[in-house]
This record gives C-alpha cells, sequence and structure tokens, in this order.
C-alpha cells in the first residue's frame, strides 16, 4: 500500500500519522508546499503578539520526528500541481529547483486546507496587505509588528481577525479593525457578542462595523485603505481575515466533485466521488451533525479527526465522521466567547423551529471570591426538547459549559436531560445547580408551559399591541434604569399589590437576570392573568439597546 | 396543600421554592433546628480559613427572602422531634423557649441532612473536638483558628477533612491529618491522588495514612490525641471529619424504611414506604445511576435535584431521579481532583468487568505558555466499551474534562463516542484532540485490539514470569531513571534494532506518558510479536513506585 498524502499540517499529518500505526508496511508521502509540515497554525496569532516566543514551539511535529519515529517520507517545499485519478499518480513541483516529477499512489489524501480569500479589490496586490496561514505568513506580520509598525487595519472580524487584534495591540500597535457585518465573530449571534464587542472597544480597538474596504493605495512607506464611505485609514500594514476558501483547484480540475461553495464532496468515510482518493479538512465540504446539511467548518478538531478517520478507511476500519457540530471558542483579552451546535441565526435561515432562553449564570458559586457572570444562550427544539445549539461568553467556565452542551447535542440529548446533569460542584469550580443545569431548567420549564417567556428582541413590536411591562426588581434598581413604560411592583410586595396589574392585559414581567421575572410569571400565572417573562431580563435587553 | 418541610437547607429549600413556584396556594412551612435556613455548607471551610470573608455571603437566601419573595412559612431554630404518620403531623420543639406544639400537613418532605460522625472513642466529647456542618460550627472553629490556636489535628482525610486543612495551614496552623485509609480521598482511586498527597505534604501538612486516633485527653489549654501506634499530637483543637450519617432517626422511629447505612429509602420520585412522605439529600439511600445500586452520596448537587423532583411529585409532576452518578470535586492548594461514575475499587467490589487507560494530557496545548499536565483515567467496559468512570487530577482543566465525561456517562455514552466529541479548542483552552478525545482513543484503541496494554501495577507479577520490559525513550531520559530490567531502544531505532527484541517473549513496552509506547507496541504487533503498552507509561509507574 502507497499512501499519498497532499498537504502535511492538522489533518495531512494526523492522517499519515495514524495511517503509520495500522500500517508498518505502507509506503507513506507526505508532500507539503511549506517549509514545515505539522505546524500550529492555531498558535500563529500568539507568536505575532509575543505570547508564544519562541517560533519552535509552533513546530508541533519537527520533519525529523516524523522521518524517524514515524518513517513518513515528507517532501517539504514541494507541491502537488497535478492529480492523475486515470493513472492514479500526482505531478509534484520542487520549489526550490522548479524539477517537477510524477508519484504513484495506491491511495490519495487531499489535505490541502483552505486559502485567506483575497477580494478583487483595486490595490489588493500591495505587498503591505498581509494575510495569516502559514509560519512564513507570521514571521512576515511579526516582523512588520516588531519593526517601527505603529497602525494596522485588520479586514474582517471572525476569529482569526479578532485573535490578531489582541496580539497587535499587546505589541502596540493602533488597530482598526474593518467588518462588513454589524457584529463582530459571524457564527455568533450577535447579542451574545455584544459585550465583548465593547470590551474590544475599551481595549483600545477602532471597530468599524457595517464597513468594508474600497481600494488599498501606497503611500511611501504607509498603505492607505479607502472605505466604502470614502474615509481614508491610513495604516503600516493591513491584514486580511475575511475567511477563507477551500483549496480544491487541484482536485476540480481532476474531476473530484465540489460543493457550490468549493469544498470537496466527501462520504462519512472522507472518500470523494473518485476511486481511492479521500480528502479532510478544510478543504472538504461535510455535514452538519445535527441537520446533515452540507456545511465548511474550517476548524482543527474535525481536520485531524477526519484525517485519522481517513486513514481508518484506507486499513478497512469502519470510522465514520459524524458531521460537524460547530463547537467553537476564541479567547480576547481576556473574555471568551464559545458555542456548540447551531446559531439562532442559522436555525432561522433553515426554517427550522427553535425555542431560546438567556441566563446570566456566574462560573462558580456566587459566595466564593471572583465569580464572575457569563451571557449563556440555549437553542433548542420546541417539540422535544432536543438541544440544537448554545453560546456563552464571559471572563471564565464559558468553555466548560460549552463543551458539556456540545456532548449533550452529539448524544442527541434533551433540555430535560440538562436538567439532571450531574456536574462537578464545589464553590471555586460551580454551582450546585451548574448553569447548565440551570439552562435545562429554564428551558424545560418553557416547554412544560411553567415558563412562557417573551423575547426581549420582540418587546417593542408587542408593546404596541398592548402589552403591560412589569418590572418586579426593587425600587432602586427601577430608578437606575428601566425599560421605557415599565411598571414597577417589586417582587416581594406582587402579592399584596396583585389588583394593579390588568387582568385583562398581556403581561411582560421582568428583573435583572430572568429568575425574579419568572417567579412574578409563575405567581401571576395563578392568578389566571397571561404573562411571560423576558427571558434573560433587564441585562438582556440593555444589551440590545445600547448595542455601542 | 400544606406542606412541611423538615430542614431548610439545600434539599429542604429547593424543595420549598419549587413547591411554591409550582402553587401559590399551597402552604409550605419549612422547619430548621438551625439559625438559618439556605445557608452555603460548602463555604464553610473557606469561611474558616478567610478566604470568604464575609459571614453574610453564606446566607445564600436569607430567611426574609424566602419569607418576602417566596411566602413560605420559615421557622428557624425549631426541631421536628416526631413524625405521627398516622395523624399526619409532626412535632415541632421551639429551641429558644422549649415549646412543643404539633403541625399537621399534607405532605412531608424530610430534608435533614447528614451528622458527622463521632467515633466512640475514650475522650471524644472533649470540647476542643469540633467538627464542620453548620454555620455554628464555622463560627467556633475561626474562633479557634484565629485566636492563637498554632496546631489542629484533623481526624479523617476525605474532600471536608482537605478543604479544613487548606483553610488551617492559610491560618498558619500547623496542620496533622490522621487517615485510617493509605490515601486520602477515599472514594478516588489510590493512584490517582499520589500527586496531590505529595503536594498537601509539600504545603506542610504533617500527613499521617493508615494512622488513627485512638483517645483523646484534655492537657491545659491542649488535648492530646494518642494515636493507635501510641504516639501523642498535642493540639489546641481536633477537627472530625470521618464521614456523615444520615439524619435519619427521626424517620426511623416513624416507621420509615431506612437501608442497611440508615439512609431514608426513596423511589426516583423521592417517596418514602410512607405515604405523602418524601424524604431527599444527605438522608436518603439513593441509586448508582450506572448499576442501579443503592447508593449514599452526600453532595449537594444531588440534594438541590432531589428536592425539587420531592416537589414536582407533590404537583404531580412525573420527574424522576435518575440516580446519583458520583460526580465530585475537591480543590487543595491550586491542585484539583474530579471524578465521575465509578471508581476502579468501587468496580473491583461490585466484581463488574472493566478496563481502565490512563494519560497525561496537558490543559491546553502544549506551544502556548502555560500548559499543566494531568493525570487522568477512564474506566470502561471491555465488552461494549460503555463509559463506566473516569477521574483527573492536576492544576487546571481538570473539572472540565470531568463534567464533559460526566455528560458523556449519563447519557449511556461508550469510548467510541469520545473518539467523536467535538469540543472547544483554541490553544489557550483545549486540544484540536482533546484530553476527552484522547482518552477515547487510547480505549478504543485497546478495545480494538490495536493498543494491547499490561497495567504497571500488575507489572511486577508478570515480570517473574518472564517478561521483556523495553523502554523507547531516548537514551537521556532512560538515564535519568527508568523500570528496572527495563531495555533501553530509543522508538526511533527501533525498527532498526527490532532483532534486539526477544520474539518469543511476552513484551511490555513503555515510554514517558504512553504515546511512543503505543507506536512501538503497535511496530512490534506488526512484525509477529507479543507486544504491550504500559498504560500511563514511566510517569505513573513512578507514581505508583514510590508512593510517598
Ligand atoms: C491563524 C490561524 C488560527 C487558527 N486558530 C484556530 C483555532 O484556534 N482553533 C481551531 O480549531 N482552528 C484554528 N484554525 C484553523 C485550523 O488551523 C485549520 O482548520 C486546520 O489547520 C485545517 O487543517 P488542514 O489539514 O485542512 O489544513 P492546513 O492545516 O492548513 O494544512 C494544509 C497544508 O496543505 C498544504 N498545501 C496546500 N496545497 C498544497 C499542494 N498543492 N501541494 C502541497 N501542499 C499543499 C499547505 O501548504 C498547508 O500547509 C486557525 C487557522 C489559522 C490560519
Ligand atoms: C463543610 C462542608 C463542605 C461541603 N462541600 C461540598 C462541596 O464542595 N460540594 C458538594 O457537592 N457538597 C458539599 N457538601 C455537602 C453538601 O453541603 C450537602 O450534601 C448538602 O447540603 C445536603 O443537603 P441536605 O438538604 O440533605 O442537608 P443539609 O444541607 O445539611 O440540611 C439539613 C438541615 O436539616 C436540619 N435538620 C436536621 N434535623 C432536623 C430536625 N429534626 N428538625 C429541623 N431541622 C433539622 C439541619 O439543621 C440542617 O440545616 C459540604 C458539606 C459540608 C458540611
Ligand atoms: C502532530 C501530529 C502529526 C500528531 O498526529 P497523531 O499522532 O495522530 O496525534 P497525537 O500526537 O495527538 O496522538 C494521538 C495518537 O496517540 C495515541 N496516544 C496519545 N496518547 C497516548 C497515551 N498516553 N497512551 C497511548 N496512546 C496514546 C492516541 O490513541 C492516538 O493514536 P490513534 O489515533 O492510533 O488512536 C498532528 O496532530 C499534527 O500535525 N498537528 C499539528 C497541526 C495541527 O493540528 N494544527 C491545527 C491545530 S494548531
Ligand atoms: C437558595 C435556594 C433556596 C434556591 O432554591 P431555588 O429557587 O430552587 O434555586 P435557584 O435559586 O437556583 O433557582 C432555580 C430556579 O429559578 C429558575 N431560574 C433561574 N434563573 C433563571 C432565569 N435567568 N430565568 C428564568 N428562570 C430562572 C430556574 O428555572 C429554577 O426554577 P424551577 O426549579 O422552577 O425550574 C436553595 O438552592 C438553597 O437553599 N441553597 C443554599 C443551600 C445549598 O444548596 N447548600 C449546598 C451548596 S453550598
Amino acid at each position: 500500500m502507497k499512501i499519498v498524502i497532499v498537504g502535511g499540517v492538522a489533518g495531512g499529518a494526523s492522517a499519515a500519522a495514524r495511517a503509520r500505526r495500522l500500517s508498518e508496511e505502507a509506503e507513506i508521502v507526505v508532500i507539503e508546499r511549506g517549509a514545515h509540515p505539522s505546524f500550529a497554525n492555531c498558535g500563529l496569532p500568539y507568536y505575532v503578539g509575543g505570547e508564544i516566543e519562541s517560533r519552535d514551539k509552533l513546530l508541533v511535529a519537527p520533519i525529523q520526528l516524523l522521518r524517524e519515529r514515524l518513517k513518513l517520507d515528507v517532501r517539504v517545499r514541494s507541491e502537488v500541481t497535478k492529480i492523475d485519478p486515470q493513472a492514479k499518480a500526482v505531478t509534484v513541483k520542487e520549489l526550490e529547483s522548479g524539477k517537477e516529477y510524477t508519484e504513484s499512489y495506491d491511495s490519495l489524501i487531499i489535505a490541502t486546507g483552505a486559502s485567506p480569500f483575497r477580494p478583487p479589490l483595486p490595490g489588493i496586490d500591495n505587498e503591505r496587505i498581509v494575510s495569516l496561514r502559514d509560519l512564513n505568513d507570521a514571521d512576515r506580520m511579526r516582523d512588520l509588528a516588531i519593526n517601527g509598525a505603529t497602525q494596522a487595519v485588520i479586514v474582517g472580524a471572525g476569529f482569526i481577525g479578532i485573535e490578531v487584534a489582541e496580539n497587535l495591540i499587546r505589541r502596540g500597535i493602533k488597530t482598526t479593525i474593518v467588518e462588513l457585518a454589524n457584529q463582530i465573530l459571524p457564527p455568533w449571534d450577535q447579542e451574545m457578542i455584544l459585550p465583548l464587542q465593547r470590551h474590544l472597544i475599551a481595549e483600545g480597538i477602532d471597530l468599524r462595523l457595517g464597513a468594508s474596504a474600497a481600494k488599498f493605495e501606497s503611500d511611501q512607506d504607509k498603505i492607505n485603505v479607502t472605505m466604502n464611505d470614502s474615509s481614508v485609514i491610513p495604516a503600516d500594514f493591513v491584514v486580511l481575515c475575511i475567511g477563507v476558501r477551500p483549496d480544491s483547484k487541484l482536485a476540480a480540475e481532476a474531476g473530484i466533485e465540489c460543493g457550490p461553495r468549493g469544498g470537496i464532496r466527501v462520504t462519512s468515510q472522507m472518500e470523494t466521488n473518485i476511486p481511492d482518493i479521500y480528502a479532510v479538512g478544510d478543504v472538504v465540504e461535510t455535514k452538519c451533525s445535527i441537520t446533515g446539511d452540507p456545511i465548511q467548518i474550517p476548524l482543527a478538531g474535525p481536520a485531524n479527526r477526519q484525517g485519522r478517520i481517513a486513514a481508518d478507511r484506507i486499513f478497512q476500519r469502519d470510522s465514520q465522521y459524524r458531521g460537524t457540530q460547530g463547537t467553537a471558542v476564541v479567547g480576547m483579552f481576556g473574555q471568551t466567547a464559545a458555542m456548540t451546535g447551531m446559531s439562532e441565526k442559522v436555525l432561522r435561515a433553515k426554517g427550522i423551529s427553535y425555542e431560546k432562553i438567556y441566563l446570566h449564570p456566574t462560573d462558580h458559586a456566587g459566595y466564593f471570591p471572583g465569580a464572575k457572570q457569563m451571557l449563556m444562550k440555549l437553542l433548542f427544539s420546541p417539540d422535544d426538547g432536543k438541544i440544537l445549539g448554545a453560546q456563552a461568553a464571559g471572563t471564565s467556565g464559558v468553555d466548560k459549559r460549552m463543551d458539556v452542551i456540545a456532548m449533550a447535542i452529539q448524544a442527541g440529548m434533551t433540555v430535560y436531560d440538562l436538567e439532571e446533569a450531574e456536574l462537578c460542584y464545589a464553590p471555586q469550580y460551580g454551582h450546585a445547580k451548574d448553569p447548565v443545569n440551570m439552562a435545562g431548567f429554564i428551558a424545560s420549564g418553557v416547554l412544560r408551559g411553567d415558563q412562557p417567556i417573551i423575547h426581549a428582541s420582540t418587546l417593542a413590536d408587542e408593546s404596541s399591541a398592548g402589552l403591560f411591562i412589569l418590572d418586579v426588581r426593587t425600587t432602586g434598581e427601577y430608578a437606575k434604569g428601566h425599560i421605557p413604560g415599565a411598571v414597577n411592583i417589586p417582587i416581594e410586595e406582587l402579592r399584596d399589590r396583585i389588583q394593579e396589574v390588568p387582568a385583562d392585559k398581556s403581561i411582560a414581567t421582568y428583573c435583572q437576570v430572568g429568575q425574579r421575572g419568572y417567579l412574578a410569571t409563575r405567581l401571576l400565572l395563578q392568578h389566571g392573568m397571561n404573562a411571560r417573562n423576558i427571558s434573560g431580563g433587564y441585562r438582556l435587553w440593555s444589551i440590545l439597546e445600547d448595542p455601542s
């Protein structure tokens, strides 16, 4: 068995390593265009910023290790320029010498990854426009960052853009982020990352949302970025972070089927439409593990596991890729945003019916020092309570809760299962009723009809139809700020003052985060009133009200 | 509906709060012996040590809040002295006045918790022997700790003993822990907490394992603890932390059925054998969610959720308690031990067949600063791979992994499901192949026969039967220390030097943590040799070898 692997980093190297473990006999050739296989793509921004000091650290599995330990035939600075499925061979170009040769295969794995997208704008070829994919890019950006640059513009506020921004700020560079969407981190729902947006601005980032670069022009040692509104931002360099496109040209040219967004189509065993050709990682179109719909989510975990599965398939193991679930995390200036499963916007776009709830739990017991509040959202099916997605943002404990819910989604669990989750509790780690349980309680309450809810986002519409908004916080909390038109009856007084609530109106109750509002809803419902709780309470309402 | 609840803290208060949400009409009487309902038991050690400065913080739901917000009839300093199931009434004694009265109920919830066990030893009634259950105890211990005490003896190294020890050290008190077992934290398997034991000793704790106190004697302002080996430890005070016993006397006297260890027997809806009497929390015997066997695990999460379920049952909701899974966590001097599911010792005691694997992953990517190694163990069924339990210990990321696996256990998942878990990955949070995936890979490899393993604990036995022990680390690593009798062939040279490995012998390979050893095993197996990898590698072997 001779296996040729095109691309030797996350997916490719994982496939090669696994193949070697499965077969000592196999000839395994890894062809990598860059100078290094197996490097830590995900560490690049932190190397630029200096958090990771040594470049060597980024070489996760140095070439020598792969050769000596795994007996892999690793060829770097070598590019596959053509795949010939009939002849079962690839054409390889040695980039140093320019020499070309063909290499035959029994099985071929395409793990070419994805390239940063470069929009066809005037001046896009300016050498001061960089992107961040490999070690070369990182070296380049690091050089720019430490050699006198004072201003940078990042185009795109996806997770790589945000990570780069944090690291440029770390280097003392004045950084502007330009993002076409009206939010950072597009995979997340907007309200979930609004607090982080504010945080970015507080850290000194000049954030321009709903804005785009129109052209780029050299100006002596600088580059001027002209925006769509004609304003001009001068910079020492520009970083393009507006997403990636599958490096599937090679495959497409060989007749390998790709999806509309360029990803190579694969089965759950990473087979392409051509026998003995497999594809893994950022270059493939895979399935959403929840809906089965085609998706392209370029992340390292899926790439690594897909590589392992492709190797398994070659050796007749029946491992199956279950699809990508969309679990993701990003850190910025001590804050974390994480998500798993589908976002609300994706559910809406797909026309999948869902309900959602919000909560603001602390990462650990409030009575123990250092507890930090997070914002959490759970999306679930209104029919059977199946968990569809979750998102959270905050200072700590965020990734933990998303990982737990990721596992629940993988298991096909429902919000009722979250109610019964038994998680680690001591006061410095969590809660006797963990945020995960709490999300389950709230969502289950909604489904059981115990807690009808209304969403802050639809409040304005419903208000015009005659809604009585009841603020059940203390008079002090109410005085500091409340939803316009809301009447204040503290929860403690509600039973005695219930005649002040109009029995013939639709009522929306709220408190600071949702818990007292829920109690008020229970109370009013049991008095035969038509009450709903504003999920996420005043805190979420305020976030939506003032997104700046 | 009139509900009387005996005990107003974790289980009792949760039941009361939920009952109120389910019914505005119900009369809900909470009878609590202490001065405060709803306090943070779990925070008591940290109040003693000063980490939690304000006593008020421990009053999670002050009595006024329960009365005003939840309209609960909370009666403190009131003890229920008798239950009369025929009359459906309880006898209440007001502790201040000594007055007694009867209170009728429609439904009764017993949430009396558990008391620290006091062994019947000579001198046990000495007033310098304290324990830690409620605020009074905490006040007492805190006073002792800050008013000149210099030496303390803690009897029992369960999680409360350890937490108290940390907090006394924090107060500058020389602290001895005396524990009958040969390890701290008895619910964990011994090898998992050996590194923590060392850590405790390094922090200045005088740890006496396999030792017990035989008698206590006053000596002026001190108390002398005479040990079973006749040595004497002088102390200013002694803290008893040798476990708790269900406070079920009241229930038993009323004819309510209890198990052999004193816990009240309940159904999955928290019903006792007597109609309209329910019991929740530390006072009950519940079921192991995995085996269905009766167990008593006195923890706050189960108590809180059971309280909620009892209230549901009273109002004809069909919530079911799924049993207790054994998820637990404890922190000590910046270290964390966590577990979920069954331990190896429990599996062995029950005669349940299991396999286990060890790994030493870091909490996040090694190339990102601050990565810390943990020790992790996964227990699973050798038949179908069902996850039976997991344990981990280390500096960070420990509780997260145990929570993820706790969810997997609840879902009845297998080690094959862990392989496919899609968890949060960015370098400061985890790994592209998270420790949870890695545990899944290893365990699945064992079950698929790809990675036969041998356990460090049985090495000595097997060695005598003629085992060839192969150390595949570098010569440098080997020189620093190795398993006696092991032959060193670095993994990189193994293919070339394979003739040095005896083909007719059983071979045990190992490296530092297990990964290179696995590769060596693969290599040898494919050469037709009978090789197994030592799970957990040299690091685990060293821990077992030198438990001190
Ligand atoms: C800056 C940055 C930060 C990231 N951070 C995270 C993160 O925090 N978490 C996360 O999950 N993911 C992160 N990612 C994404 C993650 O790195 C990718 O999803 C993953 O590396 C994809 O693996 P892959 O094997 O498909 O592609 P890659 O790892 O990109 O490897 C593809 C390789 O193929 C080579 N190649 C391409 N074409 C050819 C050819 N014709 N011939 C020979 N070689 C070829 C390329 O040179 C490249 O080295 C990050 C990516 C970047 C760039
Ligand atoms: C120091 C300490 C630290 C802990 N740390 C943790 C931790 O980190 N994580 C964790 O999960 N668990 C922890 N626990 C355990 C947790 O607190 C208990 O599992 C939980 O409180 C049990 O709830 P419960 O309602 O059954 O009993 P409790 O919360 O103990 O409440 C029982 C109440 O009933 C009252 N009562 C008893 N008999 C009568 C009577 N006859 N009449 C009236 N009232 C009566 C008692 O006064 C008591 O207040 C800790 C416990 C202690 C003591
Ligand atoms: C470095 C690299 C080549 C390693 O590939 P790999 O060997 O498959 O993966 P790992 O090093 O994580 O090891 C996993 C294997 O070792 C085994 N293993 C790990 N620890 C073990 C232990 N303690 N005992 C026994 N086996 C162990 C696992 O079972 C698994 O083997 P399997 O797949 O045959 O079951 C590849 O992951 C890579 O190139 N990574 C860098 C690029 C990248 O991922 N970038 C994106 C993120 S920055
Ligand atoms: C304080 C105490 C009385 C609270 O009981 P509780 O009200 O049932 O529990 P919580 O405060 O956690 O609130 C949970 C309820 O509020 C709801 N809720 C919480 N946050 C909400 C939000 N943001 N929006 C809507 N509802 C919310 C939950 O759905 C749940 O209601 P449900 O059970 O009817 O579904 C009880 O937990 C207690 O006494 N704790 C201290 C003692 C203790 O636990 N000790 C051991 C650990 S230290």
